[in-house]
């Protein structure tokens, strides 16, 4: 058997998360035991949300600690197993972190289907940012046919599904992101009807005329301070992630609530893990769509384990072109 | 007929209204049009609202131009009808603003009912602020027994009702507002659980046990951060007024939508005008309540329209001991 290769935080970062932060070691690979499986993992998953189990500020989930593996969805392949539900060659999802094997309870992971095709769509699309994208959009944001909705980050894992989700919902789209090639994906690839620059354009005058009803805000910060001075009556704004605030020191408070008694508005967070008894409801049907070519999809790859640092930072500076992922072996 | 005295906006207030910033000026009393009735002004509310309407930001309704009379609502009693649902005598609630005397169009006033005692009550527990704490609790905070709700200037005209409304509902109630009277209300009158004083006690320390599920927010700022801090998972927080902030020459932003993704939590605003179709509903309610006891209320009475500047910029310190009034004239 190999030695596993992992990635383990060194230090908590300050600011934007740099190279040094993170250690690559190699440890020896114990075997499962009772009811646990043996993972081989082949890609890491790339996301926001793990700039926050880094910090040791109180948060929805707990903290790394110093030397811990970093947390990340991966997609594997069952090597040995110790529960019934699994055999040797089994794909599946689950959190086994940036590293290359991983002994995990059983019940921590979810079969991918053979139907996925690629099988990393269950890290993106027909996975936990589809799905936020999906429970952020129909459950919180609620639009209706007409509405003006609104993404940030719109070119990212759960922006560009959430506009699709959108188009597919009736609604005029509009989706903010930065540099020219996410532009032109916004339109061309995924969709929006408009597809704001917040590099280049002013974005107070590129919403001149919109009236948003729904705001799907990935970012926070000063693109949402805009979007949220052109907000219709009734607007829904659906906080999914800030991650234009993530890497900031002392963050300071951004939003106005006496905005939303101007506009009778109403501003509510969500964490995909709440609906996991939902979550085949929204494959099933994100699957389809993919089927349909209703929904499109882009991934962003890094190859290997040891570059899974420099991506993540990448990922954070927003240079990712779709859904960060990290491949990380071969399937067998 | 005698001349009318009205109070102006002079200039528009920077920071804290000054006297000043009001005019006393006598006009002439003209006579209702077709579909009109002259209505002689007894009582002139003064509530939050009225600074918005002195400012030139845009804001839910127009603002007051320099030399308009001061927007309020009133109780007084018709003088001369040319409408035939009112006759001279009739005691009517309407928007007739900071005057002795107001010819207006008859469909914008409401009859005050005979049982209403005193009809003062139509000003605020069984009017707008009344209606304000009802919509606001039940529609938008939605409070189930057992839920923790903080009210912030819980000793104000709608906190008062907004707490007792919670207390109904089998919730435990927090209330907070600022100095040793209005403190002994909330427990003594109002019958909050547990009464804060943000003059004089540590908001943060005094909330370390509580866990809230309801937040009905009237003031914003410092106190409304501290609360925010203590939310509980689903919480809601029902923006109703950031009185903190209605002076505020820059207002910063004061929120942090992240943290409604940790506490999956929603913030939303509202506008009592949104409910006219339900304020016989509510104040069917209230006034019942008030019958049995099971809501108090408490005025603070300014004698003289020629004191509403002073007792205005006094509600905005937070002077006021109950819902404040200006007494213009006795019942004829």
């Amino acid at each position: 058997m190999p030695l596993n290769r992992r990635i383990t935080l060194a230090a908590r970062p300050v600011g934007l998360p740099q190279d040094s932060d993170f250690a690559l070691d190699e440890v020896e690979i114990g075997s499962p035991d009772g009811g646990e499986a043996l993972v081989r993992v082949l890609w890491a998953s790339v996301d926001p949300y793990q700039r926050g189990r880094m910090s040791d500020a109180r948060s929805y989930a707990r903290s790394l600690e110093l030397g811990d593996v970093v947390t990340s969805v991966n997609l594997g392949e069952v090597v040995e197993s110790k529960d019934s539900r699994f055999t040797p060659g089994d794909l599946v999802v689950g959190q086994l972190g940036w590293q290359e094997y991983a002994n995990v309870r059983a019940g921590t992971l979810r079969q991918v289907p053979p139907v996925l095709e690629p099988p990393t769509l269950a890290l993106h699309a027909v996975g936990l940012t589809g799905f936020t994208a999906y429970f952020g959009l129909f459950d919180i944001g609620k639009p209706r046919p007409g509405d003006t909705v609104v993404v940030s980050a719109a070119a990212g894992a759960v922006g560009q599904i959430a506009g699709q989700l959108a188009n597919l919902a009736g609604c005029r789209t509009v989706g903010i992101a930065g540099g020219p090639e996410k532009i032109r994906d916004l339109t061309e690839r995924y969709g929006y009807d408009v597809a704001i620059d917040y590099k280049s354009d002013d974005i107070a005058e590129a919403l001149r005329h919109e009236r948003v009803d729904v705001y799907f805000d990935n970012v926070g910060g000063e693109i949402s301070q805009a979007v949220q001075r052109r907000l219709n009556l009734g607007a829904r704004i659906v906080i999914c992630g800030q991650v234009s605030l993530y890497n900031a020191q002392q963050p300071e408070p951004t939003f106005h609530p006496g905005l939303l008694v101007v506009f009778r508005a109403r501003m509510e967070g969500f964490l995909v893990f709440d609906y996991a008894h939902r979550y085949d409801e929204a494959a099933a049907r994100l699957l389809q769509w993919i089927a349909s070519d209703d929904i499109r999809w882009r991934e962003d790859v890094t190859e290997g384990l040891e570059n899974a640092p420099r991506a993540f930072i990448g990922m954070l500076n927003g240079e990712n072109q779709g859904k960060a992922l990290v491949k990380v072996a071969e399937r067998a």
